[in-house]
């Protein structure tokens, strides 16, 4: 990870600011002749697209995404494919509400990064919060719809498991019910919970955290790497820079520092492909490498820093001053995070992949036999 | 972070199995003109060093480091200093026991990296968990001892504050109490709490879990970088590379889900320094940047995964067994994981000080200022 | 460098293909509080631009660089300002004419890279030769601008030193007279020579090679750094980049070889500033590291490989053809190249630079004094 | 490539100075299973050894490598095999001759790299020139070793062309030649005119330059990536860093400058496994991508700069000095290269091997067929 890069064979770059002209990313290192079409990338946009609903920000923006580069079609490509060549993907920033910035032009908001980046730069661009704005995470999720492309047999999904003190069950936890709520949340009876909780939040102009999880089934085992490599440092460095997000665990996380060894290892038994696990402590990771159970990993997001109620900060001037934040936000930007979830979860993936294959030339041992697969 | 690298301007790159020869690293891009001898970096390696209790490995290693490159004394240096140029960090192994391999050379132990490094490689050093030992901290401490020596100003602390389901009470905490006790326990209350329960492990021949948290203060604002080069982000990635860890979190980390937006938004007042934050929720980080508050982050380490309990596995040939790992073996990796956290910091905070350097000039503006210092 | 990105803390990733809706690159890394604007872009694209005379490619195209991320102004900044965040720029491609590729969209043209494009990725965008256009180069001189800004107090400048057989007296070089022909050519002499010989190539749908040089002023003694972040290897890599380069030399280069040591030594005289050189073979570089003389290099370009004369190959099925590549081309790419291998020669040392003041501070150690200044 | 790194999945890590204990690298990303020896290493190692005839420096080195990580052995493995995890190799240093260094230790010897370590670090070890030393280029040599064992197929061998101003007949190449003389020389009428001009500057106390040729065979096409991670710009960066080496060409190189497109151009037609190529002025290379040729490149070396004329300078006081550099020195650095330029070019090949691999798959496409092979 770079500044603004991430990945190794499998690179993102991404750029643009809330009220720039676009935003956007350019994709390096993809296989060649994979389809890719607008219309693909744009299905996992709309899921992350601000305006849908009540408990979301009400900026309407289309994030139509053009691709730029790094495809060609003609009549004896199966359609449009991907060239091997960087994938620029823009995003055009559409409804950049004219508003008057003086309030925050030179205040610092509380619990956004407004100061940190004025100490670092001297310099910032505080319209709709500038490069810091989770608009950023459009180009994730776009760069997230081309990795999915590279995951062939891999499926990742996530839930919101968690919005303020009111956690889903993990009892009742159901995926196909993250389709039928607006907050993609897995446990049907807490849905009222927590639509009255955000009503509640979003009457009094105020916010509240979430916790978001992830899961990625069909990973082989064989992905990730000893030592700096590890598919879940990687996995927790590209969670972490999430917006908002400020813890990440893999497989059973925190709990598991109150387990024993014997209620933590996972055992095993055989299997036709490779060992069946009789559990999943490890979240899918061991040592750093995928085993071939599903990878699973937590987010926890902060609550939204915009808030209606006045909190003390201090200015450019280094006045004290009282600040409320006005404006389009979501309450609950956990909601919102989970595409940028999986999105992430995505790149990280599909760059272990390309790596393990660059070293080891891809596929994996079974016990019992003598070659790769 | 590449297989066996991490950081980018400041960047250590490891080496070395349990019972090889030697491990050690490579740590390029320190500044030059920084005093360093091996006394210096001897201190930290001995604050790691297993066979210092009951409660960790018996293994008996002196752990002593040999500076192979990088420094230079002549009458005009004062004393030896580094000179910019790779410093080559080397630890001997000394007491690989003798042992017989045969009963887990082809085994593949629960919990342990064992199936995915086979899946992976295909081959694998299975003397002392080879690659995967937690020996290769060694290695991470020595570099965390040079980081250090980058980092004036900065000073580094880390404690166990909960082993098992013993948490200790954050309203006890008391970072001299870390020093008087053999678990850097900063709780005094739960010294014998923690004594008891790793002893009744101890003799059962169990494991057990534990949370490592950590604080650098003196990190001055601005340091990290949006959006990939988040220093919450690579204090994840590092932290989460280390052997056992399951979970990360910066500031309140899981913690932030369930508060609303005016418990997590730190205030500010005006201060002679830049703000005064009136609480740490962030943990020191926002945007990815720092603030100038202290940098706080909780590492959770799953348990040991070698217990004498009989578990079911499997074997390379894909055979149904059962195994109980004995050796010499911490009950309680976390305890001898905290130096390992600290050295983590370190490196990830002398990299992002570096890079901050590139970048900018280095320094920070302050609010009523227009000139950064 | 990666696949289509350069440089470690001025890192520039260019996308792009010749005859998709734009081109352009993200410039990641750059210190905040610069000028910057798209006029400064626009005086070295139009340098580079083609339809300029008539020895250059016909196509035309505007060059109109746009600006989309990464700059800010308001009242209280210098103008508009870079902000320390990614600096998206793109150009888009105006004058794709409509034609028909028929003929060697299947068809392998000599001396290009149509082949390797196929047996590397199967697929391949041939309209204009796509990727390995060499308007790509537009983006590296948009980057090469921005890295001007960093470089205070350093001039780059280049100059056509051979066309074909031609090559210019090196006691006649007047870096004035580059500035009052076409050819970038300091020796004008040699103008009407090499206006004869293009002449002559033209009208027979030939080509010819060059030879560049570019010469880097101002460059500060202590940037570059051993082993293999050396200033001249990074050049030499960069240079070596630009389509149709075929050797780079730094300093004497190739006729090194042919001196003694006697002649190659640069002496050294005590001077105000460090110390005066009394000659500079070694091109501004030793150790890797700049000296403070200028930083010179040489680049060979070969000729265009777009020919008239028809030409064995081979297509896409195997088949024996016979080709000649019609189209828009620079008779002499080596011309147009001039402003590419300037723009290269100023990334480098923006990173150079930048990565230099990370690990060290900045600055240099003079003989005589104790203190970097 | 970073400072002391090289290389993306291959990468090579070197430290070590010329009077230190020791010096070596580290290896990370090779693929398990091959096997590797030490004295598979070390067989390269001698070619490269100093002290072996009255041409090269007379230090006395056994340069014996120790693998200290990264193999494995047991009774299953096909001997002594590479684990995957990171390759330490080391090579102690012996003899030291023990010896006065007060006249150079603040003096800057012209054309060594004296004054640049000064400006930049302002400490540095001169004894033997410490870093800058070519004996840093036995680490590169080793690890050559490592990388020709993922080079299946892949013959790479070098030889001298030129020394001082005596160039080798193209005509008269026989690499057979390069066997039967000291110089590594091709043409074995040229053996004695470079005898008696080493001796004639052996006597003198001078020393010459040299140009010495690379050549790869076997290698696929499909190698290398548009457009910074070209094939020939990484072969340039790794070329150019090697001690002295002021110049790189590939193919025609500089020759290509005065060749007209007809003449550049490499005709094709074709051929049982991809298109035969009538000649190979690209050297292998177009577009940055292996074409299946050949890849040849040309390195230029400056003389030792170590000679006994005295030389004007100027030392760390700033006062102006004359100096005479005595010691143990080869007159003409560029034949102990030889080795050093093959092992550089193995490397690059690894790693571009293994990157094709991950983005790819491995393999290319052939004329005629529609599948990878």
């Amino acid at each position: 990870m770079s500044h603004n890069s991430f990945g190794h064979l499998f690179r993102v770059t991404t750029w643009g600011e809330s009220h720039g002209p676009a935003l956007g990313c350019v994709v390096d290192g993809c296989p060649p002749g994979l389809t890719l079409t607008e219309a693909e990338i744009q299905v996992w946009l709309d899921k992350r697209r601000p305006g849908q609903g009540k408990f979301v920000t009400q900026r309407q923006e289309p994030d139509a995404v053009k691709i730029l580069s790094g495809v060609f079609a003609d009549e004896r490509t199966a359609g449009q494919v991907t060239t091997g060549t960087p994938i620029s993907l823009m995003i055009e920033n559409v409804d950049q509400r004219s508003r008057d910035y003086s309030e925050i032009a030179r205040a610092f908001r509380p619990g956004h990064a407004d100061y940190a980046y004025f100490a670092k730069y001297g310099v910032r661009d505080y319209r709709g919060g500038g490069r810091q704005s989770a608009r950023e995470t459009a180009a994730r999720v776009a760069a997230g719809a081309v990795a999915r492309k590279i995951l062939e047999g891999v499926s990742i999904r996530g839930a919101v498991v968690q919005i303020g003190p009111h956690a889903a069950d993990p009892a009742r936890f159901d995926w196909d019910e993250t389709l039928n709520n607006p907050f993609w949340c897995p446990d049907a009876t807490m849905v009222s919970v927590w639509e009255q909780h955000l009503e509640k939040i979003r009457k009094a102009g105020s916010s509240t955290g979430a916790v978001v999880c992830v899961e990625a089934t069909g990973v082989p085992a064989g992905w990730g790497a000893p030592i700096y490599g590890k598919l879940d440092a990687e996995l927790a460095a590209a969670l972490m820079s999430i917006n908002a997000s400020k813890g990440v665990e893999i497989g059973a996380g925190f709990a598991a520092a109150a387990f024993s060894g014997e209620e933590n290892a996972d055992e095993m038994r055989p299997g036709n492909d490779g060992p069946v696990f009789l559990s999943n402590k490890a979240g899918g990771v061991l040592g750093g490498i995928s085993t071939g159970q599903a990878v699973t990993a937590r987010v926890a997001f902060k609550p939204t820093s915009s808030i209606l109620s006045p909190r003390q900060s201090v200015n450019e001037d280094g006045e004290a001053i009282e600040l409320r934040t006005k404006g389009r936000h979501d309450p609950c930007v956990g909601i919102r995070a989970v595409p940028v979830v999986e999105a992430m979860t995505a790149c990280v993936l599909a760059d272990a992949f390309l790596r393990h294959r660059g070293q080891t030339g891809g596929g994996a041992f079974s016990p019992g036999s003598s070659v790769r697969r």
